[in-house]
């Protein structure tokens, strides 16, 4: 076998078979296979495709190329991910919730890179929390506090590791049986056996329309069906911002307020729906019953008691969440009603605020970021507060004012949160 | 601009625009853009295509990343190229036919890779021969020889160097804008007005059909046309070897048997076609005129006598040509006529005899090869030897005569030396 007979073959559209698939992972593993010669290959899976077993296939070396994490001592254990948002603190509500209720939640979480928050980001702006677990401490705290949340370690699916890396730098990040081996052969490794997936839809998001989102979710309940793992996936809009608030400590912050105060806005929603079909998913119970039990945990500040209780397990200190140093308010210039607001152009303010890294070299700000002082469809009238800008940068850049916000003169009556529901 | 959006652009099967195509060849010449990166664009091109006027200034951006070689000093410089073949001594038959003809012929040659050979390879067969001449001694033999073959230096068109290595190791070779505008950089930058492309087209080839060739030889021309060069394109059989001789001092010495017998066989007929065609071109004279001249020099033995002279001028010793130290003489098994000759099965033999490189670091054994003993459509009897090896081995390797030679009750009248002539 030959790394160049394989590359000329699916070049041509053909399909690889299990073997050269696996040639291809454990060689790109071992060095044999060179960067040079990998992304070529990614570049025309991404152009020609794969098959459903093709994408299996892969799938299944990436996941052996790694550790794989056994918590089959757990009953419950449920994982979700959501494809990547702009504002998307959903895991720092949702896991709370279900844990509150039963389920294990365990979760191995990733850093933001450009634009895209990472939980671990998030957590890490709460002083003195701990994203670094052993194997015992994550196991132990999950069967101590009921969730988990740690930074992925590169023992599991290494080949996903060293793959995104090039994958990030040489255009083929809009695949779709990429993107679903590398979500699966992590998800799988990381140990559950129920994973709701949240796939983002819009122009912010990796995958821009809603057949592609359809085919990449069909795909992976496919993958998780032949891993023995329950799959439901929501297709979920990211037009706009989830949340008023985006950065790092602004959103923990978020987090904690939705959880106390029970806040009735598309985050919270969009939260119920996913915690409901984990609860579905871990308890073994339907939609509906799940969506109950959910409402009551929020409702009776249980689960935000278990969030504070995560956070001090892990040594966050929630009281020395840090502030920034400058603060600046942005009024609108227009009056009428907020009929979009751009989570490209917003998460781009926020990461030049100091909230996200531009390389992977680059340090946070946890303090920066935005706070949105109005919501989808509000009215606004001239000089109010559109928005808050928090940050240590003596300056600030540039801001279009329209290019991140829509004013119109009637409410957008149009928005769906949540496109599709699809299970197996 | 940045290298990922390009990628992408190509990707998504857009044009990319002048400026873009400036920026890749740039920053890959100068570090700032990847392997890995160009790779992942070279697979984009390869499935998604160029348009003409992408591949007229990927060839521009090339050219001027190396120096060009002035030769207005002289009139009627003369190149040819042909896009690799099994066998193919037609540079060293027909320079010196052009040479003696009052044409100027300028070369600068490759090395064989795999199963391909290269003009550099079979003159280094000759001990003594210089094939590293400075510019001045290039100039100086042109003017005072007529012909001059040397090696191609790095810093003719260095980009091409560059991605052409990329381009053998990641499975893009076979991409009709990259094969068009590494081999127009090449030409244009060795500074002759007028080419004569020899664009071989069969199993054994880069290019597999007809139609290919004759979109790469239109492209060609176009390319030429842009940069003031004369071009015509012949397109020509690959499917047998060109000649009885396969190998590196073998080869030598059948062009010199050519030139000196006169001998009248397919490869011969190649060369008169190949060599009236550039006199025509370098003399502005017809082509019929042009013919006659060629076949004249051959039989008065004038172009035999350049060849040696060129030999000589560049030190080689022709009469110390080495000589294998072993000789199998394989016979026919079968009965019948010779009606095909497997080019592709030929090369792996002679090189697995040690004629060629398998990588960039071996050796070659100069004096080992083939010669093939019969010509096409040669009535075959059992046990008539149908081929001889030359080679310094101990062993040979396995021989399945039947993949070489395919022997019928009929001759095969279907041959086709010269498919077509495509000119501006």
């Amino acid at each position: 076998m030959n790394i160049i007979d394989i590359i000329v073959k699916k070049k041509n559209k053909e399909v690889l078979n299990e073997e050269e698939i696996k040639y291809v992972v454990e060689g790109f593993v071992n060095g044999s296979i060179k960067d040079y010669q990998m992304s070529a290959l990614l570049m025309a899976i991404t152009i020609n495709g794969m098959t459903d077993e093709e994408t299996i296939s892969l799938t299944k070396y990436m996941l052996q190329s790694g550790s794989v994490l056994d918590l089959s001592m757990f009953n419950n254990v449920v994982d979700k991910h959501s494809t990547g948002g702009v504002g998307d603190k959903t895991t720092l509500i949702i896991s709370p919730i279900v844990a509150v209720l039963g389920c294990k939640v365990a979760k191995m979480s990733g850093r933001g890179l450009g634009i895209t928050g990472g939980t671990i980001d998030k957590l890490e702006s709460i002083p003195g929390f701990n994203v670094n677990l052993t194997k015992e401490e994550f196991i132990d705290e999950l069967g101590k506090v009921g969730m988990v949340i740690t930074s992925q370690t590169d023992t599991i699916a290494f080949a996903d590791k060293k793959i995104y890396a090039l994958r990030d730098v040489t255009g083929t990040t809009e695949s779709i049986p990429l993107i679903a081996s590398s979500i699966m052969s992590k998800k799988i490794a990381s140990g559950s056996k129920n994973l709701v997936l949240d796939i983002k839809v819009g122009e912010g998001a990796l995958i821009k329309n809603i057949e592609d989102a359809r085919h990449l979710a069909n795909l992976m309940i496919k993958i998780g069906k032949s891993n023995n793992m329950k799959v439901i996936c929501l297709l979920t809009n990211m037009d706009v911002p989830l949340g008023n608030n985006i950065g790092n400590s602004v959103e923990v912050l978020e987090a904690i307020n939705i959880l106390y105060y029970g806040i009735d806005n598309y985050l919270t929603r969009l939260c119920i729906e996913l915690a409901s079909y984990m609860v579905s998913l871990g308890l073994n119970i339907d939609y509906m019953m799940a969506k109950q039990k959910v409402i009551e945990v929020i409702k009776n500040k249980t689960a935000y008691n278990k969030l504070l209780e995560f956070i001090a397990y892990q040594k966050g200190e929630i009281n020395k969440l840090p502030k920034s140093s400058k603060m600046y308010e942005i009024k609108s210039n227009e009056e009428g009603y907020l009929i979009n607001i751009s989570s490209l152009e917003v998460a781009k303010l926020s990461s030049l605020l100091g909230a996200s890294r531009q390389t992977k070299e680059d340090t946070i700000d946890y303090s920066a970021g935005i706070i949105i002082n109005k919501n989808l469809n509000d009215k606004i009238n001239i000089g109010d507060t559109i928005m808050t800008l928090y940050t240590n940068k003596n300056t600030i850049p540039n801001i279009d004012i329209n290019k991140l916000f829509t004013i119109g003169s009637t409410p957008n009556s149009s928005f769906t949160l949540i496109y599709e529901i699809i299970k197996d």
